[in-house]
């Protein structure tokens, strides 16, 4: 049995952890700061550093190789990151530079495909021949996994299901479009849009969790109230359901998926979130196509992009997962 | 060389020819109005008829089969129509009914994804990997062709492309969703936003086209006053551009695919049309995406779901186009 290092990179946080072939088990999780302002070197430092501990609490294993998720865009092909903006990076050949620092072989692939991957592998999508994922986080990220082989499309930027316009002339994304889901449901978009309702005179609890810095509130926070009764709260994370809801019906008609797996911070809502969310999309998409089609909460909170990205170094390297 | 008789039943006209496997050459094209109000096997005995009169146009050829394209959602499989309001069918056997009759073997695929298989076989999108195609009519159909093959997801219903939402709180769809993008740039929609807008008191020479009777104003007259100056008229088509620029824009940054192929009579407004939707599409989606692709008009107006459903036949039967 051998192992691999599965390294997801992300603008806050580098996960890495040392994953079975035959995906039976995850050890030596290793979170570190990305401090992406320290420069790529010493991201890549951080990177090997972290993969070296990882792999030391996995002695005696025969570890294959090492599998990257990243920010993109990027080309799987050579490896190379095109550009990032979180991490300020631009053509930076970020494979090959941790492949030679560790002496092992090394993929790349953006994350959220990682992750996706990850939840197909050994997640909430397991089995599934038809899924799409959604990671929503800073922003949202999305991933397509179809007969168990992600889908790249044409130059390795398919899957920005973040970036699908659901109000053509609606708030300003950060990828420059209007309407982006984006800019509705990411996390920081849902405490913007919580914010706005109490500076518009919403009556809410919310300042009181913040002490009154309304710059603090965090969708988590939103959460926290709508969950202890907040009734402002509540109406946010449904509002978040609908926004949501439109995305993923459209998902659904477009894809026909079996499963949508939803991945991040977002999760922590649980059924408030969930089930309008779940009515939301059954107003909205084709019955035939919704009949067939689970929406799950990711099940690999923190670990998803790290399984997947393993995951893409086994099926790039051996053909199959 | 065998042939093999493609079959597009749309609502208001079947289409049928007979196509060579190699793709060289269709010929007896035959139209005949489709008059689904007459009941099913009144419908089942027009097909009938007519690819009996397109065969006999293709004498001393071996027919091997007959492909067919309906309007869905539909079982490939079992070849039964499960529901088309447009027809009035419910469970519809179409491609045995058709397959008994004429004692040929026959494949049964939905219209909007053998049209765009059409045009990536013989078409505006022949040789590319990754196509996603919109048909804009009555309503709008969508296709996707992926290594030359239709994706179908999971249930048969996958493509449908003109009821993602691009206005989560918009227009209401025949679909029962709102602000789908078939609820703003459908031929019928299309016509219906240049009405609202001139009972609101805009400026325009199109009542002038219809004698004042503004429910006979079509698309076709939207882009015909646009073409002979109307300054409405050209607001109206470029309106047109920017809601399907929305749409295409998210369908580039989720499949990132090498061609849009877009069917049907909107393509007769040209550069008015094609002009603003490729700039809109520029301004929204990401860059990377965008410079793999092109978006263009269909190059088989009328046969499109012939060519494709033909084309259905060969894939299922011999494997390869």
């Amino acid at each position: 049995m051998r192992y691999i290092v599965g390294v997801d990179v992300g603008g806050t946080n580098i996960v890495v952890g040392t994953v079975a072939q035959d995906g039976s088990e995850i050890v030596g999780v290793e979170t570190v700061p990305t401090m992406a302002d320290q420069g790529a070197d010493a991201v890549v430092d951080r990177i090997v550093e972290a993969a070296r501990r990882s792999m030391a609490r996995a002695p005696g294993k025969e570890i294959a190789g090492v599998g990257i998720g990243s920010p993109g865009p990027l080309d799987t092909k050579t490896g190379v990151v095109l550009l990032t903006p979180n991490l300020g990076w631009h053509n930076m050949p970020l494979r090959d530079r941790v492949s030679e620092a560790l002496g092992l072989p090394a993929t790349l692939d953006n994350d959220a495909n990682c992750a996706v991957y990850g939840e197909w592998w050994r997640g909430a999508a397991r089995g599934a021949d038809y899924v799409v994922g959604l990671t929503i986080g800073t922003g949202i990220g999305g991933g397509i996994v179809l007969h168990g082989d992600i889908y790249h499309g044409a130059s390795d930027i398919a899957g920005e299901i973040g970036h699908m316009t659901i109000d053509s002339t609606g708030r300003r994304c950060n990828c420059g479009n209007y309407g982006c889901l984006e800019a509705y449901a990411s996390g920081p978009q849902i405490a913007a849009r919580a914010v706005e309702g109490i500076e518009a005179g919403a009556d809410s609890t919310l300042p009181r969790y913040v002490e009154g810095h309304l710059g603090k509130v965090t969708a988590q926070l939103v959460y926290q109230a709508a969950h202890d009764g907040d009734e402002y709260a509540l109406e946010v994370v449904r509002d978040t359901a609908r926004l949501l809801g439109a995305g993923v019906a459209s998902i659904i008609n477009i894809f026909n998926p079996q499963v949508v797996v939803i991945c991040g911070g977002v999760t922590l809502a649980g059924d408030t979130l969930f089930v309008p969310l779940r009515s939301e999309v059954k107003r909205r998409a084709f019955k035939p196509a919704v009949d067939v089609c689970r929406i799950l909460p990711g099940e690999l909170p923190g670990t998803a992009g790290v399984w997947g990205a393993a995951a893409v170094f086994i099926k790039r390297t051996w053909g199959r997962v």
